[in-house]
């Protein structure tokens, strides 16, 4: 029987940091988690606190965030063989994560125990059940990870269990029954779930599943078709090996397939820009072909396919693409493309009718842009000025009459030297002035401001906090296009920009200078606010 | 009851170049096919006649081949409602595709009948039966693809079923279950191929599905445990929207879990070279989380884990890779001590004792890097070198005497010119030249090439397959630390190599320099192999 709600455990920040070739900073642990949050899943795990300082450091500082709805794990293991319990240095770190959940994870595989924790089996069993006793009073929630349990439970189905028995005993709210080598088929998955029950008629359970045969999703919803009610996965599936169950299949599936709830209608709709954040974030290119949330989930090519899925989308897309927040693609110019460049002109206070040719304007711009590798997903700042350039209402407030910037090295072993001069028009006025740099980028950027302080000097006041540069995909090598985002911050107002081109430092200097405009529009568009407010 | 062996049908040449970014020209498919018949894949569905002139012209270029095994397969939809069977084009091109085996596709779902075909239901029902009894007594084999089968048994089980019984009147050898649109759940899949069961207990069953619930692997084992006996999909899962089934992770299921003949275990090795050769055809990068084929897909990271795989690989690894012809991998970012880099560099081929002093510098070395932000899982070929340099191994085959790079832009709209200067000395000679290129680093590539390709013409067969740039965490902005990533490709091998600036254009050098010094580098290894086994 499924269960009546599911409840979603992520793992990005932990197991998703397993993959190779996806790695998050502390700040970038943060932000993920946050948005996590904001989309409504119910517990996040956020690191090992035991195994690395980094995710100590996560710990103690996620607790300065006011979290909505989510609630924070700490993951660690039972406790070493020869230490008891209460001396155990690991066990000791999850209390003092201070988390409101606790994950522990032991072993249910008697070739592990004897191989990996290399100890008796009997020993296993009291490590398990001392472990969980021991933070049973100190946590206030404390799932416990059944790690290697299908394998293990192919091995020596009793043993399997007796660890589960040990689990319960010392407290855990959740058996998380774990296919950690990802090597189970579906069929295997119910049969060891039926066993499970059957010992454990009351218990909740959970199921974290590895997609080493590309069954991960598969073994999650067989779990939750026999009753799990907590599914652990990672967005856009990142894991070790092959991965995780990739959350951004599931959560679909459960809410609008099996009719399970899980996140509320609204919350979906945001799975795809999540799924997309968390990329942008860890820097890592989409999968087009990605299911539900990819570029081309739901392309539809051209002729028959179109006028049908306009009567009856149903005939070629097995769910709304809406409802997760992504789009069918065809080409054909839609009136939901122009009512949505109007909702975004109002949130950013523009009023704008969806009739506006404005609309249909911005729309196309975008549409080419796009097309071109922008992206204004993060850059929402290069997007109003974009809607204010083709409403008219867009000032220039600076020239570029050219710049010239130039890298050396004049040895095997020696440091590179950046330079860059420029020359800008203000006004009436001309400057033309130089400037050296740490790399050309740099270079460019601190010979550009140093032309326009001068006209004006509130720019001092703004610093660039992130920049970031993607190669898009293409099979040109070194001559690749480039999309540089740039986040600027001014001590109040954070805003995001964005430049593409062949070469970085022209893609970067778009991303400047629209971070640039955009300051002195909003200095002028919170004047005016000012100048209403005191009628 | 499984059946007690799986036929594969490859549709990586039709299906599979459905998907947006992923095209054959006549001539790869042909190099597909006998790569595929190689393999041992029993029916190869090679494109639809009646669509497109590139698939005729397929058709009759394969019969110049003598395949080993596969029987090549023709595509075609049953025949228009405004015609007659025997004089429907499309009929008729596959008949004249001569191929001993032709594949054709009904509607099952009442809304495409209605929708799509306009069409009666029982008009569509004729359709079926006629189109296969008017190819029955001219094709060899004949089998029938039930398009969104499952989509329509959950709309009208009763005119789904009655779809079937008119193409088994027509003669079909095998009724293939679709779900076309990919939106099905394995529970659902195995209660409609019971009712099929119910009603054609003697007729072989087929299934073909996509991807986009993110199941298609499931799905395709979910119908072969029910009985079905041919598996439809394609290599590395290509094919329109998400894609199709994987036979890249069906075909181990079968082989190794499920234990149901359908490859030889000599064969099955070839999976990993054939799933890499098909993807260097179409010039698409590998994923490298594919379960069993990746790249990843046996890559250990954690210490704790590499001992215990080293003992009983068992433990952490679901499959033995040798059996796909994949490989076990150590992530060199976690090389837990001297024991590490001795493993890695066997890896390489590279004698080194753990106990040589070499293999503690090499240590250091990495984890001074590391800090720096140097990552060498993408950049193995960057690691050789390091460890043959830290060995005295290490041949010099250019030194460089300076580089200049000039970026300028003449205007707001102008684009940018960047131009790159470069002397370098190869033994005794001095080569001073200069490039234009599509951005600064693309100058800087093209004038190293053009100095060095004098020297050393194989540089010439050596292209850069994948160039990333990935700013490191901190706040400074444009001055941030780079860490650039290199793919390289000689036709045959392909190589990463890494380099870390404040400077993107530094940055971009030293991963460059590795690159051309790793294909010296190989070259003389593999002369050097050649030696050894021609004494």
């Amino acid at each position: 029987m499924p269960p009546s709600q599911v409840f979603l455990y992520d793992t990005t920040l932990r197991d998703g940091t397993q993959a190779e070739d996806f790695n998050l900073s502390l700040t970038d642990k943060i932000r993920v988690a946050l948005k996590l949050d904001d989309l409504g899943i119910h517990y996040i795990e956020g690191g090992w606190p035991g195994s690395n300082p980094k995710d100590e450091e996560f710990f103690s500082e996620i607790r300065n965030y006011a979290l909505k709805r989510a609630k924070i794990a700490a993951f660690g293991s039972t406790h070493h063989p020869s230490k008891r319990a209460e001396h155990d240095p690991n066990l000791h770190a999850l209390v003092e994560a201070k988390t409101p959940v606790v994950t522990i994870f032991g072993k249910s595989w008697t070739v592990h125990v004897k191989e990996a924790l290399r100890t008796t089996l009997e020993k296993n069993l009291e490590i398990i059940r001392d472990s969980l006793a021991f933070l049973r009073p100190q946590v206030s929630t404390l799932f416990y990870d059944a790690e290697h349990f299908f394998d293990g439970f192919r091995e020596d189905s009793e043993y399997a269990l007796a660890t589960l028995e040990k689990a319960v005993e010392g407290g855990a709210e959740c058996l998380v029954l774990c296919d950690t080598n990802g090597g189970n088929l579906p069929s295997f998955i119910q049969e060891a779930i039926k066993a499970v029950q059957e010992r454990f008629p009351n218990v909740p359970l959970g199921i974290h599943a590895h997609n080493d045969s590309d069954l991960a999703v598969a073994n999650s919803l067989a779990a939750v078709e026999m009753g799990a009610s907590q599914v652990q996965g990672t967005f856009n599936g990142v894991g070790e090996r092959c991965g995780n169950a990739n959350l951004c299949s599931i959560i679909p599936a459960l809410c609008v397939k099996m009719n399970i709830p899980c996140l509320d209608p609204e919350d979906l709709r945001k799975l795809r820009q999540v799924s997309r954040f968390i990329l942008e974030i860890a820097n890592v290119p989409p999968n087009r072909y990605q299911p539900y949330v990819g570029r081309s989930a739901f392309a539809h090519k051209g002729g028959v396919h179109i006028s049908a899925v306009e009567r009856h989308p149903s005939t070629y897309e097995h769910i709304d693409p809406a409802l997760v927040g992504n789009k069918r693609r065809f080409l054909i110019s839609d009136l939901s493309g122009r009512a949505g460049v109007q909702r975004k002109a109002m949130e950013f206070g523009i009023p704008i009718s969806s009739k506006d040719p404005v609309a249909l304007e911005v729309l196309n711009q975008i549409k080419e842009l796009e097309h071109q590798g922008y992206q204004f997903e993060a850059a929402e700042a290069s997007f109003e000025l974009l809607i204010n350039r083709a409403m008219g209402r867009f000032k220039k407030y600076f020239e570029l009459i050219g710049y010239r910037v130039v890298d050396q090295k004049f040895s095997e072993d020696g440091d590179p030297v950046s330079e860059a001069t420029i020359r800008v028009r203000v006004g009436g006025q001309e400057e033309h002035t130089a400037a050296l740099g740490r790399g050309p980028v740099n270079a460019l950027d601190n010979a550009l401001r140093k032309a326009l302080e001068k006209f004006y000097p509130e720019l001092k006041g703004m610093v660039l906090t992130d920049y970031r540069v993607r190669v898009l995909p293409g099979k040109e090598g070194t001559a690749s296009k480039v999309r540089v985002l740039i986040e600027s911050h001014d001590g109040k107002e954070r805003w995001g920009t964005v430049g593409v081109s062949h070469d970085i430092l022209e893609a970067s200097w778009q991303a400047l200078v629209d971070s640039i405009n955009y300051k002195m529009y909003m200095a002028e568009k919170n004047q005016e606010k000012k100048g209403c407010g005191e009628k």
